[in-house]
């Protein structure tokens, strides 16, 4: 049986490709791209905060989002994921 | 249509579950679980490079990778995956 690791690393370049290609600058997701990302894939995490985008963190300030920003916050959201998964727990996205 | 973003946080935590737990200690993947792991689900990363289970970052040497440490190897992998099926060339793994 094939890994279902592999297609999670092609859901992870699809989803950034969507929508960071959206102005046609397809390195980086804008401010714009990172709204309608969270509203698309996480729309629940955006529900209980509204500044939820910046959840997406700008770590050089550049005011973009690349792909290696976009992982750690997949991985931060991975960890409470987990956390809550593991305990029996709803994630809140 | 729902997000395929969401069902990669589940696949994530259940890779690693399933394999962190083999040993009935869930919080942590040990040396042999890391070898299964990989053969498993990263086969041919591992055919270039037998060593290749020390691409699983023992960032703190206790012997041991948390989901976190395995969550900093997935998107070192996922940044990798990006650039080759950015430029056409087909990932490694």
């Amino acid at each position: 049986m094939a890994s279902p690791l592999l297609p999670t690393f092609f859901t992870l370049y699809q989803v950034f490709d969507e929508h960071a290609g959206a102005d046609g600058k397809k390195a980086t997701l804008d401010k714009k791209e990172v709204k309608t990302l969270m509203k698309k894939e996480l729309p629940n995490l955006l529900k209980g905060n509204p500044d939820g985008q910046k959840l997406l963190m700008d770590f050089d300030g550049d005011g973009e989002i690349d792909f290696k920003e976009f992982m750690i916050t997949i991985s931060c959201l991975a960890c409470f994921f987990k956390l809550a998964f593991a305990n029996g727990l709803k994630p809140l996205f």
